[in-house]
């Protein structure tokens, strides 16, 4: 069983417009309306893919009551911890005639020490039996960096290898607290550690601490960095769709292989860059395209850490 | 008493957006969110005013719940109908650096006869020493034209004045079945009658059997038209701000006068005017700036239908 914990979980909205005109009333249909924030999309891609996954997270207010709702429904194994704040609500916008999506993100209601320690204990009271922890997503107020950190530290305790998809001191924090498999995208981890160079960035958090460096690089692959290689990863066909989702399904895909034991970079960023990939073609986030098992053999792999042409 | 019937509300969230950048990730603080919706609007206004207005609509779903919180919260006497279908959400997206206001509006979740019929009931049901009937806004999928035709004549069979706020088929039933005041802006009357001059389409309500008609002009102010009389009216001033409500605030402000027995379409008009400006610089709607008193007294007004220069 892998668990995700999502400590800013987010109701996503997706409306679609025929064409966004500033300044206008524009008609819409309902919007799909779906339990979202990054740790519930890794599990719902490891449930699709045929891995037992829990969500651990937060719920507060309407929205939160919505979320339940949703991931009840679906089926996906959860463990909500109530909190006083309401859960944010993201809106996407999806513009049909530009093709673009924009994303309207609220940076979450604060968490009391309480709620904090509270979702703390929920997600190492699912370590027992675990066999990989993924942390994923923004901190909300009231959370300081060292939680991803304190969370890699009770996973290797109890033995379990832990991933963590973080930004800025969170991700630090984290490497320097031993994480097996950080994920950041090439902006995050600029952000993070000052290097324009992803190959260079990926190895300060190594130094730091990390095992493997993933670095999504949007169109251009992805990249994987330990202390001895460096990898660089495409997807040899270019997909339309939407990116959304993309970095945490390379996030499920990384799990997926530390949960057996599967450590290998190579193999790692093979399977990360075909799952990313596959999330592409499918509107929503936290789900793949039927074939994707088919991606692996669609990924080209190659030693050294200079980006492809 | 001033009854409000809205068989079409909404949960409005207003974002405020730093800068709208198509296909962004945009950070946002939460967004206000209020029951909205126009004939809560025109309660809200009412009250403010210091008019005794009650408010009849309809709930469904979370955001319906959040609705009815807030309408509980804000102390806005009200009736609500349970219903099956989700109220719907409007998003109002303010761009902080062009100034435009957009709106993404659902077009709300069908009412069954039923639920159709508990609301019209509830309507009627609170005409008993009522002093006007305001109608407002759109019909949700399930509720034919003719619903305000219908309240206009249940209102006059109890002696109420009532006033229509709508579009296309649901407008000319409500003039036809002798609607004491309705209001379509420019657009929304050339839509309802075909008539790209609004003194034209005016005169059309008119002879369908509507008493007064005033239409808003957006910043050309407004026209009021009678069978005998025609007016049209500016505010002196130029306001900065959102017009989104601006409309709501004339229907209040004509209910107003008609609860008191007040049909002289120059006294009508001139208040309209005034209190539609009184919402631009507020930047919700429902409500009037502080001082909106003082605006009858910067609205100019001139005999006939020609549109000011």
């Amino acid at each position: 069983m892998i668990v995700t914990v999502t400590p800013n979980p987010a109701l996503d909205l997706t409306y679609h417009v025929d064409a966004w005109r500033a300044g206008a009333s524009l008609r819409v249909e309902a919007p799909v309306c779906r339990a979202g924030g990054k740790g519930l999309n890794v599990a719902r891609v490891l449930a699709q893919t045929g891995l037992l996954a829990t969500a651990v997270t937060t719920v507060g207010g309407a929205a939160g009551a919505v979320l339940r709702r949703d991931l009840e429904e679906s089926g996906l194994p959860h463990r909500l911890v109530p909190v006083h704040g309401a859960t944010r609500t993201s809106v996407a916008v999806v513009d049909l005639a530009g093709g673009e999506t924009t994303i309207m993100n609220e940076r979450g209601s604060w968490l009391s020490h309480a709620e904090r320690r509270a979702l703390f204990d929920a997600a190492t009271g699912s370590l027992s039996g675990a066999a990989c922890l993924v942390g994923s997503g923004s901190l909300p107020p009231g959370v300081p960096a060292a939680f991803y950190a304190d969370l890699v530290r009770s996973a290797h305790d109890a033995g379990v290898p832990a991933v963590i998809d973080a930004v800025g001191d969170g991700l630090l924090a984290a490497a320097e607290a031993g994480a097996d498999l950080v994920k950041p995208n090439r902006a995050e981890l600029e952000e993070s550690t000052g290097c324009p160079d992803p190959a260079a960035g990926a190895r300060r958090l190594i130094s730091a601490g990390a095992r493997i460096v993933l670095v999504s690089l949007g169109a251009d692959g992805m990249m994987a960095v330990t202390r001895e290689r460096g990898l660089v990863a495409r997807f040899v066909r270019v997909l339309d769709g939407n990116p959304t989702g993309a970095g945490d399904a390379a996030v499920a895909a990384a799990a997926s292989c530390l949960a057996r034991g599967e450590d290998d970079p190579g193999v790692i960023l093979r399977r990360a860059t075909a799952w990313s990939a596959a999330a592409v073609p499918v509107p929503y986030a936290g789900e793949l395209c039927a074939d994707y098992r088919d991606f692996e053999h669609l990924v080209s792999l190659r030693e050294g850490t200079r980006e492809c042409p």
